[in-house]
């Protein structure tokens, strides 16, 4: 009855290894038009089963031309990500022994796993081990949880219990985060009941970080006004420009007006692995919550989100509700499904776990060092070309540089970085992605993909070059 | 530098097809005590990386032992999944493409799977094409997009943008449930700033139904009282006991009311592909908003959540914010980021596109069918056994029932429920849960893997026949 596993399985397995050996042949970006990939589907669900082998051959036939390919060396967009090799297998082990770690007893390895890798990642990022670590799924989930432990943290709100409507007693919450925060802090308190409005976004210095004399500003304006400040994000490594907020000086702030400081490292919390980028996180070890991706810079296959709280009980406070079914005779343990809203928990300290054995210590912050080894090269093409500038300064390595040769007015160059994007992405041997700083477009190049090497890198700026010069 | 992946890989594809072969000689549930895990780890991740081969031998040798083994044709407790190979042949896939399909460009094959899955679903479910559908990663998150969807339905509340706390004009919200909703409709509240205390737990019938005349009266109370409702949830099989509640008469209040409509079909909405189960989703088409889990009775891992609601724009209203970052000029598509708070996006449609075609529709029904046959012909068993009952009526493919010979007080029984399950649990060949029932201890054998066959469910039978004599 059940499909045969071995024969496609190894058949795969070998797909698989050449696709890692030869992804740089395929376009970076996916080129099919909106609606190519649905019509080349099949209108209806089949009535019968079909052969493995054949519908593996339809996903590398039908489904691969609408891939966009995260794993070519030349995706340089958004935050760069790596399936490595240690990752796949581990979602390979993960898929077959398919648990559901909602508590403990329904696979004590996932859950005892997740506490050892989280204690793990936090000494290799020297965090210090006074933190409660789990895994989400992704950044936007470990935000969410750890603005809802903030939100409850004042038995006096117990949002959780009585609901922020309807209460005479309770004025407007406010959050705190720079005008440069990722998206995922704007859904959370979006999410959770506290409204966008109610996000301050407090403005940035020349290098894109908060400014704490602006947030201790707002904070005693909207304390004038009536509203109830409740917590603040810092930013380390901007989505924008991987600008590094000043958490020290943040967390003065924090400690001083009793708010719930949350930090988000979603990708560049990961460069602390090697000792010279250690600094970045600087002042986390007075924070209340912390995430990092493994997904991202960590060689972890999506999703894999690493959340630290400083007890348990901050978000078993928000969180907390056993029903009937999930009580177990297991005693004293920790059912990791308390301390969120999500009952489903697949294995996710696997990968985590099988990655960094696989890499080491080491072999992880040697790629990171090259990696920004290759943005400040990078940068430096920049500064030389002609006609090129960088647009901030490259902590890591995220490179923010633009197109705006003499005589070529904002708006023109504006347009012209657009263009050159939409050449290069075209063209297939890179992915670059954009955002705008001061209001101008600037192109990212975000180097993050484990097996990009300096040949990309120069391809990249030769393909940028060109299409300045308006070759496509 | 990257650790070779093909030797590794095939002897891990060997590993895990004899594991799907002889799940079945395990204990089903893990044996470690808390912390046997964890002290069986090391302390410290390594420096430098370790060969794949040593690092999958731990993964056998060290963390097996404390896995409780979901996939052993004996696991009848909460609900059952399957790592079906269908299922971890797209998973396989999906961790090597690694893509985030945060938006169409990162790879429009992602977004335009999904869209054609989730339309195939609803087709075989027969719930018509009416709907938006996106896969999210738990029951759990699908029910809170649903539910903040209709928190922002109506324009004056905004809680997206105004937030609910401080607002005079606002009155307390309010949701309505059954007494047996899922745990994740509370979460979802409590999350959602509209608080666990205005949740409305509405009393059942004999048969663990909702009861629509309690329905109408706590809503009309409460708009009495100055509380404004916003949405009901209606459960098609609940955890507890797979009770069906009557969404006819819920819709007709909802329609009257203008209400909300959520449907948590989380487990029982997969029965729907059978044509003589059909009817669990009488009533759907009229509804706002349904879940579905194709990770529960549908046979893929972990984890894939099918969420519909009528028209994407309600999700949008809650949900959309396009930073600078993510805007593309790739026109008018479908941005799922867009419709959700979580931006990382994994290629879940994979697994439920190659599974839906791997079985076929057929294949599916089957198997539900079985399934359901298996519970009843365990449910004769158990009426038929001497001081056995059955404690609810079999809908599906769970069977409550308990031990209570004639002569053992209910506090009696219970204990010996208890002691059962623990024994039973214990032996290692099978695995049941328990609920609460009437407040009586009550067990749960629930059919849900695909492995599963009537020798297993007659030795589970045997195994509690034998507990309940005191054997053990």
């Amino acid at each position: 009855m059940e499909p045969e596993f071995s024969a496609a399985a190894h058949e795969l397995v070998d797909w698989i290894a050449n696709y890692i050996r030869t992804v740089d042949q395929y376009p970076v970006r996916a080129r099919t038009a909106p609606g190519d990939i649905a019509r080349a589907m099949a209108a209806h669900a089949p009535a019968n089963g079909e052969p493995l082998e054949v519908i593996l051959r339809d996903a590398r036939e039908k489904l691969l031309p609408g891939i966009t390919h995260w794993q070519h060396p030349g995706f340089l967009g958004y935050f760069g990500i790596t399936a490595s090799t240690p990752g796949i297998l581990a979602e390979m082990l993960a898929a077959a022994l398919n648990v559901n770690g909602m508590i403990w007893a329904t696979s004590p390895a996932a859950t005892e796993l997740e506490q050892v890798v989280m204690r793990w990642l936090a000494e290799v990022l020297g965090i210090g081990d006074a933190w409660f670590g789990q895994i989400t799924d992704t950044a936007s989930t470990s935000t969410l949880l750890a603005l809802a432990a903030a939100r409850d943290a004042d038995p006096s709100i117990d949002a959780r219990g009585r609901g922020l409507a309807g209460r005479a007693d309770l004025p407007a919450l406010r959050v705190y985060c720079s005008e440069f925060a990722h998206s995922s802090v704007d859904k959370a308190v979006m999410t959770l009941g506290i409204g966008h409005q109610n996000l301050v976004k407090i403005p940035v210095d020349q290098r894109f970080r908060l400014r704490p004399d602006a947030l201790a500003s707002a904070i005693a304006a909207d304390r004038a006004a009536g509203y109830r400040p409740i917590a603040i994000v810092a930013t380390v490594g901007t989505t924008s420009v991987a600008s590094i907020d000043p958490v020290n000086a943040i967390a003065d702030i924090a400690e001083r007006e009793k708010l719930w400081l949350h930090v988000d490292a979603s990708y560049a919390g990961a460069a602390a692995i090697a000792p010279e980028f250690r600094w970045v996180l600087d002042g986390v070890m007075r924070v209340d919550s912390l995430v990092v991706n493994p997904h991202k810079w960590m060689a972890v296959p999506v999703g894999c989100s690493a959340l630290w709280v400083r007890h348990a009980e901050s978000l078993r406070r928000a969180f907390t509700l056993v029903p009937e079914y999930l009580r177990t005779s297991a005693g004293d343990v920790l059912d990791y499904h308390d301390v969120g809203f999500q009952l489903g928990r697949p294995f996710r300290a696997l990968k985590l776990w099988m990655v960094m054995r696989a890499y080491g210590v080491n072999g992880l912050a040697g790629i990171i060092r090259k990696h920004c080894a290759l943005a400040k090269q990078f940068a430096a093409w920049v500064r030389a070309g002609d006609g090129w500038e960088a647009s901030a300064p490259v902590e890591l390595s995220l490179v923010c540089f633009r197109y705006a040769p003499k005589g070529m007015s904002p708006a023109e160059a504006d347009a012209a970085n657009t263009r050159i994007l939409e050449t290069v992405n075209k063209g297939g041997h890179a992915l670059l992605s954009h955002t705008k700083l001061n209001d101008r477009v600037v192109l990212r190049l975000a180097i993050g993909n484990f097996r990009t090497e300096e040949q990309h890198i120069h391809t990249a700026w030769a393909d940028l070059q060109a299409a300045a010069r308006g070759e496509t």
